[in-house]
């Protein structure tokens, strides 16, 4: 399984009115600290890799009982689509999110940045559509989707005709990831 | 915080029955498969870590709503005290351990080995003793508890008196994690 994501920065009050004039669902809030890590063996920067560790905790009003921290690793492996940002990831839950981090330290890993971030997610049509803040670059809107391998060029022109949707333009697309991002900037 | 483990070759039959003359407690039974990781930037062998993915599922009949199988992630360090295999661990369960494979597999480690045995773990004083069937090595019985730093003399000493009271001898500890008395058997 493949993840499409075609994301632009996006002033989010913009993107509130369209999304209400369309009706989309909104699926709720949370805030992410991500910390990602340097590999002792290879530079994920030259083979555009990822290995990650997501702390989470929900923010809609709804969710008190659901705001406990929760902790995923995530390996995003090389890209096979550069178009759309497209790799293969794999992730998983974790009871305890610091003594993964104390796993990845010992085997040599070494935490990189650490992105903090806070999205609300809503459902349009077989999309996702993300609004996030990103602390130190402001303001984006992602689309995504999980693909099949054979049908990635039509859920990438579904995706860009969902940002035309909202009046973004496509072609405006980031592809440099929130890390990179911050990254450039502290450069 | 450590783990202090004493390890032996013993009959299960007789040390069943000394257990049961102490008084000692049941604590339950699971069965285990475990992978064993080679790294990509490291010679765990001449390190003496081990980085592992632990499947496993109760065996013991009292647990049948607790049957389904669970999944756990460890890291062993460099040992910190040959005598008694001391050594600091890291370990967390996981949603989904094919997941956590998979996410190891990107990084580039590689399965070296996959340990099976049944395990039955009972208490005796503040010591758990573990009878190991192991999938082509046979029947050990481990004493272990965790342990300060401050505290690793006094534990590991405890332990072997432990070893005593089931009428073995300590002398006889193997400091051989049954992946290398298996790769040695292959070997």
């Amino acid at each position: 399984m493949y993840e499409v994501e075609l994301k632009l920065r996006a002033d989010h009050g913009d993107v509130r009115e369209r999304l209400e004039a369309m009706g989309a669902e909104k699926l709720g809030g949370v805030a992410q600290a991500d910390t990602y890590y340097d590999a002792p063996h290879r530079e994920f920067a030259e083979t555009d890799e990822a290995l990650r560790i997501r702390r989470e905790r929900r923010t809609d009003a709804m969710a008190d009982e659901d705001a406990a921290e929760t902790a995923k690793v995530t390996y995003k492996g090389p890209l096979v689509e550069r178009e759309s940002k497209t790799r293969e990831e794999f992730e998983t839950g974790v009871d305890d999110g610091e003594t993964m981090a104390n796993v990845f330290d010992g085997l040599g890993f070494e935490p990189a940045a650490v992105v903090e971030k806070e999205r609300e997610y809503f459902r349009v049509d077989d999309y996702t559509v993300v609004l996030d803040r990103v602390e130190g670059l402001g303001e984006f809107v992602e689309v995504e989707r999980e693909a099949e391998e054979s049908e990635l060029e039509s859920v990438r022109e579904g995706a860009a005709a969902v940002l035309r949707e909202l009046d973004l333009d496509p072609d405006e697309q980031i592809r440099t990831s929130y890390l990179g991002l911050l990254l450039e900037k502290q450069g």
